[in-house]
């Protein structure tokens, strides 16, 4: 190692690891906009999703959008890997209290936008006044446009990831656990780029290693899918489990990479060895369920209508019964992604939502046999004027290995 | 696949991936007699860490603790699962709607508790009552006290995490890069049962890969560490990167691992070949303070005296200067860990805490010295009458491979 030939590499702007400038000064006038119609003095904007979307760093700190004159990054550690990487003003803080200072000082009397579901109850008091508003749906409307620059990103994202299930393919046999096979993928995803980390803001923290098998497909549990799989303990009692994997069963794969910090998301379901006659059925079934949601991706289109069009081909192929868990009915068929792994629109049932040109989906319908098992097929897709363009570049049937 | 045969296992207590019946109860019981002292009516416990502490299970719902009577569990995914994790009685309930409904009506005119670091601005209206308290802290403290079930979680991550760091000196080679080795020793992790998440509520998410190399020592970066790592781009810009590893410089892991919901935290140094002279002298060093925080480690002994009797200890050796990262000195030396990885007690720099019995705490002296590199080591503790007892059994030495 030598000290005077190399030093750390930073990530900088603009390049694949970074937003392009120009990107970000167009979001944060977008985002200002939208703050100045809402009446507020500016936004406090502390989730790092959110951050990196409008200034393109996540480095400790605080981005601040007046509605009045230009956003600023108070950077707690590191300003200068802040300035590498964002073209918004960095100005150091040296504490905690400096950037709470700053905070307060900004937002004065209010009314301060803040991302409610994402900005703890403990900060309410040191932001200095209770005159706030939510600016979550503002952020959420403003990020479902995505730009060329993120469509390659997640085209990227997606390449990796069909490389990640061609080696799925490749590796599947009999007597490999869930964790195991999955700790096997997750291994290669990061070799290949992914940067370990899926962004999300539901009830359960996004992992990427979701492999549910046989029996294990007919579990209930923790989160919103018919396929919640078993997890390893009651602690993460998700995802993949300690079941060895037996030929002639459902294998169901919902893996997800990150790059950039964005993703696609995808499911395909495998067997080894021939699979039994009820799993092609419902296989096809589903992938013409997939097909005739997919078929429907056009700005313009209800968001509602487009899970209703979806239930209604599945009651004729007689598996609407199995979309949902056991115990309700289906309710939604697929949603949003890019920074996180659950964006808005959701197609779901009774959505007022409209789609949009820009728009990425990932369209999932996935059903239970009960007593027999399940299976899932899933792809994101991105919404243009001229229908629906696949970001995930893999064969749709059964992976019979 | 026979569905006569086979149906998902899921996890139960008592047992190694269930938290003892008797232990929840005991659990609930002290934080209920917390409430009572605060004055509150009850605490609604959202977080999944805190939920999994007082009852065992992390399905999704709410846990509330009433200060007169006893807790319920309201689950919305999954009931059945709930009753066979937890001890604590299990009300199923149909919807957010209902959920919400039953929190206003148990908290009543208040005052209520949540944990106000993880509870959403946004949920604050919903619970029905302006008058709530913050039960973080009571939590927290409940949580140091390790029982002697949660310790032999906990020494079973360190055993666990132990094989993981020899696997590391097995696969260690020239030109592989930090994150594709990083992914292969999360892969066999997986495989050995970790659970591939670690619980965290610090400023970034924690990750198992942080694999740190040679000029990569020396990034500043957005975590409080001396060493936080280039990461793969400015979205995670933490951790391993994409720097292919060298012979004769400084590799720094600091991987975690979980197991029912439990961690250890553990750095070792490691050197593909002849160490330089700087780095086995400065590993030396660092040792040295590392075991004279550890010998410490009593019930009753102060943790800002502890954090003083490093750093002196430290300057005695002549790397004080280079514990912290450069533009500011080294404010702490360690921190307790169970169900997150960053817990109460902070070791550092002027903390009122004194340590108990039952604490478990880790160590982390890192040094990075201007120009040349880092290095650091890293244990975990269980506090007792007797002394400190060490949780992670493995070399302490520079892993020279």
């Amino acid at each position: 190692m030598n000290p005077t030939r190399t030093g750390p590499q930073y990530h900088r702007a603009p390049g694949p690891q970074g937003v392009p400038p120009g990107e970000v000064r167009d979001r944060t006038e977008r985002f200002r906009r939208g703050l100045v119609a809402a009446g507020l003095v500016g936004a406090l904007v502390t989730h790092r999703p959110d951050r990196y979307y409008l200034a393109g760093t996540t480095q400790e700190g605080f981005l601040w959008v007046p509605a009045a004159g230009d956003p600023a990054l108070w950077i707690l550690r590191d300003p200068g890997r802040a300035r590498a990487e964002s073209p918004v003003p960095v100005e150091p803080v040296a504490s905690g209290r400096e950037l709470w200072d700053r905070a307060r000082r900004a937002a004065g009397e209010g009314p301060v936008g803040i991302v409610a579901e994402v900005f703890p109850a403990s900060w309410l008091a040191r932001i200095g006044t209770d005159r706030w508003a939510d600016v979550g749906p503002l952020l959420a409307g403003l990020r479902r446009r995505k730009s060329a620059w993120e469509v390659e990103r997640m085209r990227e994202a997606g390449r990796l990831v069909a490389r990640v299930y061609e080696h799925a393919a490749a590796t599947l046999r009999p007597g490999v656990t869930e964790a195991e096979w999955a700790g096997e993928l997750l291994g290669r995803a990061m070799a290949w780029g992914h940067e370990g980390w899926l962004w999300s803001r539901g009830p359960f923290e996004a992992y990427p290693w979701h492999v549910v098998s046989g029996p294990n497909t007919l579990a209930a549990g923790a989160v919103d899918t018919p396929m919640p799989g078993v997890g390893r303990s009651a602690a993460f009692p998700v995802g993949a489990g300690d079941r060895p994997i037996e030929p002639g069963e459902p294998v169901v794969v919902d893996f997800g990479v990150s790059l950039a910090g964005y993703q696609t998301d995808q499911t395909r379901t495998f067997c080894l060895g021939r699979p039994p006659g009820w799993l092609r059925d419902l296989y096809d079934a589903l992938l013409e369920v997939h097909r005739t949601a997919a078929a429907l991706l056009r700005p313009g289109v209800s968001a509602g209508e487009m899970f209703e069009a979806a239930r209604r081909r599945a009651e004729e192929l007689g598996i609407e019964g199995y979309l949902g868990p056991p115990e309700r009915r289906c309710r939604f068929v697929g949603h949003g992604v890019g920074l996180e792994t659950v964006e808005a629109p959701l197609i779901a049932e009774g959505s007022s939502e409209v789609l949009r040109e820009g728009d990425a989906v990932a369209l999932e319908p996935k059903a239970v046999l009960p007593g027999l098992g399940g299976c899932g097929v899933e792809d994101t897709f991105l919404v243009t004027a001229d229908g629906p363009v696949r970001l995930t570049p893999m064969p749709q049937a059964l992976w019979v290995v």
